[in-house]
C-alpha cells in the first residue's frame, strides 16, 4: 500500500467530516450564504500568502535540483497565477484586492498558517512535503466529490467545483503525491509516523478552516 | 513613555479580561474546579517545551555575545529549573511525568506555540522578544494583582500565586521588558509596529490559553 | 548620496583587484587559459544552486506580497532560464550536464555559499539583500567594464561579455540596488552598518571566487 | 561497526595531516612560535562564539526533551565555562577580553564557522551532529595523542595538552560520538552518507584551521 493511501485511510473521518460540513454542502448544491464564502474568500487569500512561503521554504530546502525546480515551480504559480485568479474570483462577490490584503488572520488562519511555516523552517524537507499535502489534496477531493452530484446553477459555486476538480489541479495534487510516497519511501520508520502526524494535524485544520467561515469566526480579545 | 508602557496600553483591554477571566478568578479566591486546573497544567508543560526552543533560537540569533549569555540561561533555567518545578507541582494533582510528556498539544497550545516557532525562525531577534514578553508579563501581573487580593486558603493555588508574584519571577520579567525597550530604541518606527502586533498577538493567546482550559477544548475532529 | 553609492565607495579597492585580476583580463582580451575558465564555469554552477536557495528564503521571508514575487521571479528566472544558459554554455567548452552536477565545491565556493545561506538563514531581509547584491553588481561591472574596451575575439568569451553587460543584466542589477537602497531607507544606522559589513564579505568573495579559479584551488586534505 | 568508527576510518588521512601538522607538533613540544598560537587562540575565540550558535539550534531542534537538554548544557557550559577559561588562557598569551572580541574571523574561520550554522539551519538534527563532531573529537584525539609523547616544558602549551587531554573533555567527545551513534543508527543510508560528507568536511575545516594559523592567513583585499 502506498504511504499516502494509508494516509488517506487514517484522515479518512476527517475527510469525512469535511465532505458534510454546511459550508461543503452548501456549495455542491448552491445554497452557501455568500457571507460565509465571502469570510472563506478573504481567509484563504490570507492563507495562500503562506503557503508560497512554504513552497519557497521547500525551495530552499530541497535536496535535488529537480526538486529545487518543481518547488520554485510552485511558488511561481501559485503566486503569478492562482492568486491572480483568487483576485478575479473574489472581485465576482464584491471583494476588492485592497479588501484582500487588508484581511486580517482568523485564529484558524493564523494557527494553521503558523503550523505550516514552523514545521517548514525547523522540520526536516519531508515534514514540510508532509504538511502541506492535505490542503491540495482535500480542496480536490472535495472538489471531485462535488462534481460526481453535478455543477450547482449558481454559477461562481460551480466555477469553485470546476477549479479543484479540473485536470490541472488533480495532476497537482497526483504530484504532491508521489513526491509523498517519494519521500516517504526512503525514510525510516521514525520519519513516517512524524509525516502522519504533520499530515494530520493540517487535515485537521482543513476541516477547522471551513468551520471557521461557517462561524464567522473571530478572536475572543 | 517607554516602548513597553505603550504596548501595556494597546494590550489592556486584552490584560483586563485575562484578570477577569473564571480561570483567573478561581485561582485567586481558590474555587477553581481542578479539572480544568489540571488541563491548563498539562497545556503549561507543553508549551513550556516550545517556550525553551524559543530561547534557544534567541541564543542562535543573538547579536551580542552579552544576549547569547542571557538567553543561553533563561533556557537553561526554564528547562532545568522550572520545567521540574513545574513537574512537581503537577504530582500534587495527581498528574505524573508520563501524563505531562503524553499530553498532546491543544488547538490553542499548537496555534500560540506555532506562532511563537515561526516568529523566531522567520522573523527578527526584536520580533522574538516581542512575542516572548506576554507570557512572562502576564503571568507576572497577574500573580501579583492576585496576591494583592491575599491569598487563596486552598494551598496549591496560593502556591501559584506565590510562584507568579516572586520577587524572582518580577525580576524575570523587568529583565524582558528592559530588553524589548532596549531593541526598540534602536529599531524604526516599522519595526515598532511590527513588535506591537507580534505582541498583541501572544497577548491574545494568553487570553486564549486561559480559557481553552476553561473550555477543557479540544480538536472538532 | 544613495546608500549603495557608498558601498561602491567602501568595496572600491576590491573591485579594481577584481578589473586587474588575471582571469578577467584574460576573458576581456581573449587569451584566458581555457582550464582556468573551465574551472570558473563548473564552480559557478555549483554556486548559482546555492544562489537559488537565497532567492528562495528571499521569497520565503519577503515583508510584502510585492517582494515576494520579485523573489519567486529571480528564482524562477535563475532556475529554468539561467541555468539552462549555464550548461550550453559550458557544453561549448566541452563540459556536460553532468560534469556540473558532479561538481564539488571549492573551499572558496564553499565559503561563499554557506556564508550567503548562513546570512538569508539567520539575519534579516535587509541582511539577505546586502549579501546577494556583489555578485549581480560585480558581474555587470566587469561585462560593462570589458565591453567598453571592445570584445574579445575568441567568440566564446565575447559571448561571456555580453551576457553579463547586457541590458536585461544591467536592469537586474539595477532593481537589486534599488531594492537595497530602498530596504536601507528605512533601516537604522546599525543595520546600516551590518549590510556594509555582509556587502564587504560578500565582495571579496567576488575577488577570491576568480582567484580560486586562477590557482585551480582545491582542498588541502 | 559503530557508525563513528567507519567515519574515523575515512578521515584518517586527514587525522594524519593534523598530528603531521608544524602547529600541533610545536604544541607537543613546547616550540611553537608564540605568534601563530596567538592567531590561533584569537581564531578559536571566534570559532567559539559560533560554535556555541550550533548548541543553540540543536537545542531548538531537539526531537526529545532529553537531547534539547544536553544541547542546552553543552551551550551553557561552553558560554559560560569555556569561554571563561579560554579569556583566561588567552591573558597568559597578553591577549586582552578586548583584544578577542575585536578579533575578525579569518577565511577559513569564517568559512568553517559559515558551513556549521549552515548546516544546523537549513539541516537536520543529524546534520547538526555529524558538523559538530569534528572539533571536538579532533581537540581530544590530538590532545590524548601529544599527552602520550611526555607534556611539552612550555607551561601554557602543557596546560593546552592537559585541558584537551582531560577526563571531562574526553567524555563530553564520547557523548557526541554516542550522540552520532545513537541518530545514525535510526536513519537511512541516505543520511548517513550525508551525515559522512558533512563530517569530512569538518574535518577538512579542522586541518584548514590549524594551518590558517601557520600561515597567519588573511583576507586577500
Amino acid at each position: 500500500m502506498a504511504f499516502t493511501d494509508s494516509l488517506r485511510d487514517d484522515a479518512d473521518e476527517i475527510w469525512t467530516a469535511i465532505y458534510d460540513h454546511p459550508m461543503v454542502e452548501g456549495i455542491g448544491d448552491g445554497t452557501l450564504d455568500e457571507e460565509r464564502f465571502r469570510y472563506w474568500l478573504r481567509q484563504d487569500y490570507v492563507y495562500l500568502v503562506d503557503y508560497c512561503r512554504l513552497f519557497a521554504l521547500g525551495a530552499a530546502q530541497a535536496p535535488t535540483l529537480d526538486r529545487m525546480e518543481t518547488f520554485a515551480t510552485l511558488l511561481s504559480e501559485t503566486l503569478h497565477t492562482e492568486m491572480e485568479l483568487h483576485r478575479e474570483y473574489a472581485a465576482d462577490f464584491g471583494i476588492t484586492e485592497t479588501d484582500l490584503e487588508e484581511t486580517a488572520a482568523s485564529p484558524t488562519t493564523r494557527g494553521y498558517t503558523d503550523f505550516l511555516v514552523r514545521t517548514a523552517a525547523l522540520g526536516t524537507f519531508g515534514d514540510l512535503v508532509a504538511a502541506l499535502l492535505p490542503c491540495m489534496w482535500g480542496f480536490n477531493d472535495t472538489g471531485l466529490r462535488l462534481r460526481e452530484d453535478g455543477l450547482p446553477d449558481e454559477e461562481r459555486y460551480a466555477e469553485w467545483v470546476r477549479t479543484y476538480s479540473s485536470d490541472e489541479f488533480t495532476e497537482l495534487t497526483e504530484w504532491c503525491k508521489e513526491l509523498m510516497d517519494d519521500v516517504a519511501a526512503s525514510s525510516t520508520p521514525e520519519d513516517r509516523e512524524r509525516y502522519r502526524e504533520l499530515f494530520l494535524t493540517s487535515a485537521r485544520y482543513e476541516y477547522e478552516f471551513w468551520d471557521a467561515a461557517w462561524q464567522l469566526e473571530g478572536w475572543s480579545v
